[in-house]
């Protein structure tokens, strides 16, 4: 298969990458590095990326930013960086994807256990985690030509130790585990999934 | 208490006034109809009705519009009425009248349930429906002086006739057990929930 992996240079995303460019081609995208430049906040760019990439059988996104912080200080625009980017980044990757991609392809999209189970700072992250999950729910039965979606939800993974100090008494998640989620998705059977990794 | 409903003049608002009126002083708003005019969409308006609302226990929101379509037409502009109107109308509420409600007062949100449960066109509300419910969560574990917020979920309504070819199968709810989920949120002590009405 061909692979489109946005997000391909991060902390999960080089390790979604490892593990798939074992069996696939993979272009690497990303706002700065890799193959192909993507900004997801522009559904333009998007476009453009699309364009670019040729024929393809997969998108994966390990992108997409998020704001954290306490909600008392909460405003629109601090909520809207989470909805403009990691939201409706992923949504028009698939609207806009939906367009372009091969038969019986898939999108997988990356959500993360604060949609339903929160953290001090993080309420634009559980809006927009649930959201993700959601969306897969809804767009999996309109998707034409065997085109499947599916989100991966991790929990704080273990190569992110700047976010410990906010998960406290969660167990990092290893980053095996994560990749083989999106692997599962890719090569597997199965739409409007969320895979948990917990 | 002195509660602020927000779509009191709608199809289920009408019926959440009727339930928590017998006990409590009710100012209703909308964006043409009511007590009070608030345009869901403009956070400045958001913060006018609360200036002009005066001292409030509670915040009820029945309102919030949404894109209706098929995924394969689907555009950013399509999605993003649902998510500037019945997601960040909602969230505004909070993140505004955080500051200005009662101590131990609460905010209840409208959902519904194709959070979990999609149905065809209806990919835009699976989103936004499962994003408020996810907000639900994060807000509550950082609203301060024991203020509470839950959302109501319900299915197709038994006074939205318009809507059952788009829900076939499924058995619209009655009026009375829609309107009891918001008493339940409102008289109740709890937070982070979401009661679905299915
Ligand atoms: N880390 C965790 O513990 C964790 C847990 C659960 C969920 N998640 C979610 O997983 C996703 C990835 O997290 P991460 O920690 O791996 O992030 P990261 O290390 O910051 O990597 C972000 C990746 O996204 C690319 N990128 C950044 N902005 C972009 C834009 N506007 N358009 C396109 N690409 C962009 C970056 O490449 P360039 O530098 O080239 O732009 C980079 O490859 C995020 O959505 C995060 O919320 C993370
Ligand atoms: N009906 C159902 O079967 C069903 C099922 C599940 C969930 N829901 C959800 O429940 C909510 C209410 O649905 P409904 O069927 O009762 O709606 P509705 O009959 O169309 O009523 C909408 C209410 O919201 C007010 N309103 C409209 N636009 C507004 C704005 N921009 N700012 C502030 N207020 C505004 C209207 O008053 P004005 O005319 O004065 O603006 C009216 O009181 C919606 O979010 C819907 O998605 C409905």
């Amino acid at each position: 298969m061909k692979i489109i992996i946005i997000g391909a240079s991060g902390t999960i995303g080089k390790h979604v990458v490892k593990a798939l460019e074992q069996d696939h081609e993979i272009l690497k995208a990303g706002s700065k590095s890799g193959d192909l430049q993507v900004n997801l906040n522009d559904p333009d760019s998007i476009k453009q990326m699309y364009e670019m990439a040729g024929s393809f059988d997969a998108v994966v996104c390990v992108a997409g930013d998020g704001h954290f912080g306490p909600l008392n200080k909460m405003t629109d625009a601090d909520f809207r960086v989470s909805v403009n980017s990691k939201l409706m980044g992923q949504v028009n990757l698939v609207l806009i994807g939906q367009h372009y991609i091969n038969p019986k392809g898939s999108f997988t999209l990356t959500s993360g256990s604060l949609g339903d189970d929160p953290v001090v700072l993080g309420a634009s992250l559980s809006t927009v985690n649930a959201a993700i999950d959601g969306f897969v729910r809804g767009a999996s039965i309109e998707l034409e030509n065997g085109v499947r979606i599916n989100s991966v939800g991790p929990d704080v993974v273990e190569e992110s130790p700047g976010y410990f100090p906010y998960f406290q008494g969660r167990i990092p998640v290893s980053m095996h585990r994560v990749a083989q989620s999106y692997v599962r998705s890719v090569a597997g059977a199965q739409t409007g999934k969320t895979y948990k990794v917990l």
